[in-house]
């Protein structure tokens, strides 16, 4: 099983006070380019899959979805989500997404932010996304950089001219990284952007757009700690149809 | 015009000495995986993108092409080329990949090692690649990785612990990168991942397979200089076919 790490106390208060918990999906930087590409969402059948607070389902319900399935590990997230949304064509189901099976070629859209990277077996999950997939339907999910998740001991480094520099070292080491993000010994996955890319190809996606996200000029404007996220790439964002 | 460094006294001596100049494709430690992605080649037709020495085009010969056509901006390495290649299906040609025409559905495959990241527009000749494509035909190319490309001053960087590090900066800053590498004053293009992904897709390519490469247990044996490649991604492959 995937570690848990949202159930755990101190990481769920640390989270819960991110922009992004805060003010949902206008305070993540990377969600208007993620947003870029959806495909319509007006009848559309959805499934989020890490979908945490339920931000994402009750969005895309205002877009006019037509049904939300959201699925999370966590029940302290799950609790939170189901608190804040009075809307019987979304469903929130508590479940690994390590173990998941999901109906065969139910969902117009498979939609999953920044979770990819928590799971050990990322192949087996995108097997059931291919299978849960309608023909034409199209996965758009996030996960954190391979360049991002790469380092042994990240950290920023700083130069004598005062210029950041992400270290970047055993890329080609696929696996887990143990980080203290939030609280001690989080436990994310890294895979190369090689990888990410080829398991989409070979379970039959066609690969229709590829993100390294970085800050605009009006992000750095409104928020200065977001420009050294031109050092580096930090999220992946990818957009693939099933034929 | 692409900056010609090729045709640098200085430069082309020290090209001239490195292990792929000297030992043709095996030389190369990234040849196997990019020989893996080539389609079959018996009567295909093909154009090499900065082919060099002509090591390429005189292999594909041996393995039946029916007939391959060379491009190169340096007349150095075009004299050798011909210098060492007898054989009429094989054709040379000096022209700046910047401006250069292709014909139209004309190349089964349309082969590129190590050249795309001195383009300044690289663009304009993805779009001529495209073109010059049959339909089923691809494309097998090779760049410096963005994460290699990236740095303002590229080096590596070692911690106390002696772990080699790749300090990364201005990923997000597309555009050229001076070095000294060989020569002073080499001029290369970095662009992101997302770029060149992103240009082949939306020119109507079906990416086919993406390699970063990195070496095997048995090049390192063999070449233990080559260990650090395992800590940075240092060349980008792709195999990308025109619908």
């Amino acid at each position: 099983m995937t570690q848990n790490i949202y159930d755990n106390d101190e990481f769920f208060a640390g989270y819960s006070r991110l922009g992004r918990s805060v003010a949902g999906l206008d305070g993540a930087a990377e969600w208007p380019s993620l947003r870029a590409m959806l495909p319509p969402l007006r009848g559309a059948r959805i499934v989020d899959l890490g979908c945490g607070f339920g931000w994402f389902c009750r969005w895309a319900r205002e877009q006019g979805a037509a049904a939300v399935r959201g699925i999370d590990v966590s029940e302290k997230m799950l609790a939170r989500a189901r608190a804040e949304t009075a809307d019987p064509a979304i469903t929130y189901e508590r479940a690994d997404l390590e173990t998941l099976d999901l109906p065969e070629r139910a969902f117009d859209l498979v939609y999953s932010s920044l979770t990819f990277h928590y799971l050990e077996n990322l192949e087996r999950l995108l097997g059931q996304v291919h299978r849960a997939a309608a023909p034409g339907g199209r996965l758009v999910c996030s996960v954190e950089h391979p360049v991002y998740t790469a380092p042994t001991r990240p950290g920023w480094i700083t130069d004598a001219d005062g210029r950041k520099h992400w270290p970047v070292n055993c890329y080609q080491l696929e696996g887990a990284r143990t980080t203290d993000w939030l609280a001690p010994g989080v436990v994310k996955h890294h895979r190369t952007m090689t990888t990410h890319l080829n398991l989409l190809i070979e379970l039959g996606f066609a690969l229709r757009r590829i993100e390294e996200w970085g800050p605009t000029a009006e992000q750095i404007a409104a928020q200065p700690n977001l420009a050294e996220e031109r050092e580096r790439p930090m999220f992946l964002l990818i957009a693939a149809d099933r034929a």
